[in-house]
C-alpha cells in the first residue's frame, strides 16, 4: 500500500459554489495561490456551468485564463456537459482529462441535471467522442450520493456495484477502456466508517482495475472517521475543502466537505505523506475567513486560531 | 466484546461550566430531564467546586436536590477535592462512587488544581479514607491530557503506563484494590485514531483488570475518528456532550467534547446499542440551542435541523 495520499482540493469550486454570494475573482485567485504555496497537488478551481444559472461560477474563464500551468500542481475545471468540457479544454492551464459523472440517486440526477442513470448510459458514446476530439483520455468515473440520499435513503453495495458494472460494460461496448479512478462521492454525508469499509472492499474485489477515491462531506459528523476507514481500506485519493467549506444544495445549513487541514492531520498521524504544509494550509483558511469573510466549520482551524490568539495575549 | 456502549453524558457539567455566562438552574434541570427521556444511562449533572470561583456550577446543591434517584439513570456530581466529595455524598439522588483524578501534564495539574503527580500520589491515602467514611467503593481513575497538552506536547504510551502503574502501586500499598475503570481524558484534543489504538492496546496488555473509557474532545477535528478507533480497540464506555458543547479553558474558542448524537450515530452504524433514542437526543440539543441560546458545534444536529426546516418549507 502506498504511503502517500493525494488530496484534491475542491474548495475554490465546491466551496465557493455553495455560498449564496459571489466571491470576487481576485480573491478566488489569491486563495488558489495560497493553496499552491501550501503544496496542494491538485485543485479544482472552477466549474464550467452556465453563468446565468450559477453566478458563483460565472468567472470560470477568468479564473482559468489567469492561472499558469505548473509542474507541481494540476488545476482542474469541473464540467457536467459537453459544452462545459469544450470550454474547459480551451485553457492550457487546466488538466481536463475525461471524467464521467453519475449518481446513485435518481432524484438527485433529475433535480441536479435533469438526467437519469439510463440517460447517463446513453450519453457515454457522445462523451467518448468528445474526449477523443480533444485528445483527452478517460480518467475517472464519479458516482454521487454513493452512500445515500436524503430523498431515497441508503444504497446497498450491490446497487453501487451494478451501476459501476453497467457503466463499464457500456464503455467496453464502445471500445473504451475502464476509467482509472472511481470516485465515491458522499454528496449528502451518508457515509460512516463501516459503510466505507464494506463498499471499498466490495468494489476493490469486483473491480480491482479501478483506483478508488473518496469525496466526503462532514454533514453528520462522521466525515473524518469515514476518511480514516477509507485510509485503512487502502484509499489514497481524497477530495476535500480548505476550512471545511462547501455544502449540498439539498441540505441548507449543513456543513460541507471534510476540511483539508483535518484530513492532512489525520494522514500525518497515520504516517502517510500528503506533501502539504499544514501551517501554510491554515494560512489559506485564514485568508478565507478574514478576507473572504466565511465562517469556517473546520475545528482544527478554529483551534489553531484560538491557540495563536492565546499566545499573542501572553 | 460487548455489543452495548455506555455513554456518560457530561454536557450539563462540562458544557455549562465552559460557558462564560451562568445558565439558569431550571433550564439545566429541563435539559437533564430531556436527556433522561432520551435514554441516557449516566449523566454528570454538576460539579461540587467553589461557587465563588466557578459561578457556572454554584447551583450544584440546587441541581442535586431537585433530582430524584431513578433506576434507569445514574446522576453524578463531579468533585475534585474531599470537601467536594462530601458535599456530593449528601445527596441521595447522586451515585458518587470513588473517582481519582490526575493528569499527564504537570502544567495542567499546577494551573488547574495547584497540584502535581507526586502530590496526587500522596493524596491517595486521604481519598481512600474519605471513600471509606462515605461507604463508597473506588470506581475510577481519570487521567486528563492523556494524549497531549498544549504546553507540554505529546505523552508517550510508556509515560501513561508509568502513571497508571505508580498509582496502582500506591493504592495497593494502602491495601486498596485497583479501580474498575480507567478513563483516558483527551482534555485538549490531542488524540488521533492511531494514538487511541496504540494507547488502548498498551494499557489493555499491561492492565487487563482495568476497563478503559474515553473522554474525547473534537478540538482538532479527529474526535469522532478517535472514538471509532476506541470502539475498534474494544472501548465500550465514552463521555460526550449533547450538541458537542464544552471546551477547554486553555484553548479558548476551541470546540468541546465530541457530540453525543454523533457518537450515538457512529455506534448505531457499527451495530452497537447505546439505549439512546437519537431523535429525542436531538430534541435535547434543540432545547440547548433555542432555550439556552448556545450555538452548537454538532454537525449532525445542524444537518437534522436544516433537513427539518427544508421539510417544513415543502
Amino acid at each position: 500500500m502506498r504511503d502517500t495520499v493525494l488530496i484534491r482540493e475542491v474548495g475554490p469550486r465546491e466551496g465557493f459554489q455553495s455560498l449564496e454570494r459571489v466571491v470576487d475573482t481576485r480573491k478566488k485567485l489569491k486563495l488558489i495561490e495560497l493553496l499552491v504555496q501550501a503544496g496542494m497537488a491538485e485543485i479544482e478551481v472552477c466549474s464550467f456551468v452556465r453563468g446565468d444559472r450559477v453566478p458563483q461560477m460565472a468567472d470560470a474563464e477568468d479564473i482559468a485564463s489567469a492561472l499558469v500551468a505548473q509542474a507541481s500542481v494540476q488545476f482542474r475545471g469541473l464540467y457536467l456537459n459537453e459544452r462545459g468540457f469544450e470550454r474547459a479544454c480551451s485553457f492550457p492551464s487546466l488538466i481536463n482529462d475525461g471524467w464521467l459523472y453519475t449518481a446513485m440517486s435518481q432524484t438527485f440526477l433529475r433535480k441536479n441535471a435533469n438526467s437519469s442513470f439510463e440517460k447517463f448510459l446513453e450519453s457515454l458514446g457522445g462523451w467518448l467522442d468528445c474526449f477523443e476530439r480533444a485528445s483527452k483520455k478517460l480518467h475517472g468515473l464519479m458516482i454521487s450520493t454513493v452512500f445515500g440520499c436524503n430523498d431515497e435513503g441508503r444504497f446497498t453495495e450491490d446497487q453501487v456495484c451494478e451501476v459501476v458494472e453497467r457503466t463499464l460494460e457500456k464503455l467496453h461496448e464502445h471500445g473504451a477502456p475502464s476509467p482509472i479512478e472511481l470516485s465515491l462521492a458522499d454528496t449528502m454525508g451518508w457515509a460512516s466508517p463501516v459503510r466505507v469499509t464494506h463498499l471499498c472492499s466490495s468494489l476493490a474485489k469486483r473491480f480491482p482495475e479501478l483506483e478508488l477515491s473518496l469525496h466526503l462531506h462532514d454533514t453528520r459528523g462522521l466525515g473524518i472517521a469515514s476518511a480514516f476507514a477509507g485510509l485503512k481500506a487502502g484509499v489514497r485519493i481524497f477530495e476535500s475543502s480548505v476550512g471545511g467549506i462547501g455544502g449540498c444544495p439539498f441540505a441548507k445549513g449543513a456543513t460541507g466537505n471534510i476540511a483539508t487541514e483535518e484530513l492532512v492531520l489525520l494522514c500525518q498521524e497515520e504516517g502517510l505523506s500528503t506533501g502539504i504544509d499544514r501551517t501554510k494550509l491554515l494560512e489559506a483558511a485564514r485568508f478565507l475567513e478574514v478576507e473572504v469573510g466565511i465562517d469556517l466549520p473546520s475545528r482544527l482551524y478554529r483551534c489553531e486560531k484560538a491557540l495563536s490568539e492565546l499566545n499573542d495575549e501572553e
